[in-house]
């Protein structure tokens, strides 16, 4: 169709013919809320309540310690990092639900520095993205201050040309944070090899989101966040996957006794897991953990309408749909207004689209802030992030397949749409300088 | 009393006596179970449950995203661990609940040997005992063999001697997770600092069981646990503590965007919060912290019986008087089945118990085992921790005084009479051979 003839029928009609449709109600979502932020929160499964209040009343209350067998509290990272394994082109045994993402980071970045060293070569510079998420640049920043390393921070469009001799390890983010961009993680990795260098992958906004394949893209190291589109709840714990060529090599220096051989023998020397539970450290919030399972089980509810084309598929193929679906209505019914920030190019796309300000008067901070908070005040729950001198300030939607329908995305653009047409952005309580935080 | 006097009658009379009684009834319980565990998980709050579900479903699943702001998800660190403060001597804004001990442990380790390093100090020495819980040795294992320190480890009683012109760092556990014993922490800082070393302290046996008081006796950094004797629930996040003569002037290494400045601003360099906020990393489970709150708020509910004389001391001669119990319970009645392991001084005792066979055939590991394990059976859950050619195999009792009373000391040590007499740990299913793990 046309985007001049998408109607809010034609949207009904989409979502009556989604195979999908009905995984929706695995979730409770607040009434009169359009959530389109499940890219920094995903929802809760309806299934989390009983199953946390289970862990907390009956494993913790009644079962007490002996519930860390009898419950299986202690193999929930691994049991876990199985099911992420599914949705990441990753196999049982690969990866680990522990920590957080940036402690996750420091771990595999430390690993391939300690690998780069202990070959003797003279490689001396990580090279990663000035858009990269902050935190991932921090604790680069850091770890390569201590150990004798450059941090090298570059323009996505200067990727292949960075990648020199003196390269250690490329870290990236799979999916932009800010623009949604996403890498072909398959053809930098092939890249990076080639000029030698090692690759750190962070899935933060690809798990769950869109297809990863790390062994089918031969990558090193990879880290990712639990509570976006894996719906794990507020802060659940990380996950960290290594390729089996290095998993059992190397020491990360977070040597707690959860990545020991043997915990239980409590021996005063640090001996290390075999495989990647030597990436453990200390012991994990196993209520937080049980919420996480409950939302990796709703993202791996859709593995049954895949036809065999790996667990993300069919979630793709919806999530390209609805940001192409919201692409076209912003940009028909919303002329000149809004500049894409997102690649419109399906493979370069992740799961969310992001928007700037097209006209230079409204490209300033508070524009795209204050129809974010006129949004939210309607109940479309979006998020607003502060550019700089190099990166514009932008409108984030993002766009969660397994809870959002094409109908949602025509009542967001129709809400931008008043929002602009009533200039109620230009109220005062939406006004950034107004902003409490 | 004498201890061939003392009866059941004369524990529920204590118990009457008891200002601390009804704090019991701030826990659920289960029926026919004796706990003498807390030292490993402590019980469940009977708040915990309500407010748990709270965050699940309306923080997380109806506020979502909001909620970070409106029901204060990013401030739970600090708040939290402003209630620490109180259990430990330390002042508001001293303390932040955060991450696993072992990572803790590893940036406080990290931050007083870069404080020794830019110091230019020759010393290279880090101290710690053998038998210190062995996550701790672990990460200061690999910490020092990455920034070219020596760990040594010594025994207690070698302690003052260790303290040379060579010593970094002493790092300590207050409280031993196996013997109980409890180090004079006014004393040994005083005589490391003497030395020219800092102190790391590590008091995952010590908050919520016996008084701390860390800015008095000018401890210089402190790490701890949360679900022992703070009842916070399975893994629940710990916590660390930095005097304020270091805590704004040393970086960890751990330098994600929790621990920034101005998280928010997403700026690609890192900038380091002022004061112990620093020592944040990553993104919290909120869940499992939520469960922590109500866990602290249990133990601080005694702070109402103190009469001035600081947060635990209340708690501390409560828990003084069952360990006195017991022991005079097990010398009477089990005469010279048993050494006792735990200080029998006071001033060098935590809140448990520790027994060794006495008689050398039976001080093999099966017997303490298969005891521990017939007790567990009659619902007296202790545990058993394996010794080595130092170190007895032991049987370990943990006492909470919040929620135990006299008349539980007098049963648990009636069981471990009837254990013996009628043979029953001698059966087939205690025996240590057949154990599953």
């Amino acid at each position: 169709m046309s985007s001049t003839t998408m109607t809010l029928d034609d949207c009904r009609a989409l979502d009556r013919e989604d195979p999908l449709r009905n995984l929706r109600d695995q979730f409770t979502l607040p009434e009169g809320v359009i959530y389109l932020d499940g890219n920094s929160l995903g929802v809760l499964p309806k299934s989390a309540p009983a199953r946390i209040a289970e862990v907390v009343t009956k494993e913790w209350g009644e079962g007490l310690i002996r519930s860390w067998n009898t419950a299986s509290w202690f193999d929930l990272p691994q049991r876990l990092g199985d099911k992420v394994a599914r949705l990441i082109g990753a196999a049982p045994g690969e990866v680990v639900c522990t920590d957080s993402t940036s402690i996750n980071l420091y771990k595999v970045l430390f690993a391939a520095l300690s690998q780069v060293a202990q070959s003797g070569s003279n490689r001396k510079v990580v090279v990663s993205e000035r858009s990269n998420f902050p935190t991932d640049l921090y604790i680069a920043e850091s770890l390569c201050r201590e150990r004798g390393f450059t941090l090298k921070l570059i323009e996505a469009a200067d990727l292949a040309a960075s990648l020199t001799d003196e390269v250690a390890v490329l870290m990236l983010t799979h999916v932009n944070y800010r623009t949604g961009a996403m890498h072909d993680m398959k053809a930098v990795t092939t890249a990076a090899h080639a000029a030698g260098a090692l690759t750190v992958w962070d899935l933060a906004h690809s798990a769950g989101a869109v297809p990863v394949a790390l062994n089918e893209c031969d990558a090193d190291f990879a880290v990712g966040c639990s509570y976006k589109y894996l719906n794990g709840g507020p802060g659940a714990p990380a996950f960290v996957w290594v390729h089996t060529r290095h998993a059992g090599q190397f020491e990360q220096p977070l040597s707690g006794w959860w990545g020991h051989a043997a915990p239980f023998e409590f021996t005063p020397h640090y001996r290390p897991a075999p495989g990647v539970s030597r990436y453990l450290c200390g012991t994990q919030p196993i209520v937080s953990l049980a919420g996480l399972e409950c939302g990796l089980d709703t993202v791996l509810a859709a593995e049954a309408f895949n036809n065999g084309f790996g667990s993300m598929a069919a979630l793709r193929t919806k999530s390209l749909a609805l940001t192409d679906a919201f692409i076209t209505l912003v940009e028909a019914r919303c002329p000149d207004r809004f500049a894409l920030v997102t690649p419109r190019d399906h493979a370069q796309r992740g799961s969310q689209v992001s928007l700037a300000m097209a006209d230079a008067a409204e490209a300033d901070a508070n524009a795209a802030y204050a129809i974010v908070q006129a949004l939210i005040a309607r109940g479309v729950i979006g998020d607003f992030r502060a550019g700089d001198a190099q990166m514009p300030h932008i409108l984030r939607f993002g766009f969660t397949p397994l809870y959002l329908g094409f109908e949602d995305v025509w009542h967001s653009v129709e809400h931008i749409v008043q929002v602009l047409e009533t200039e109620e952005w230009k109220r005062p309580e939406f006004n950034r300088k107004n902003a409490v935080t």
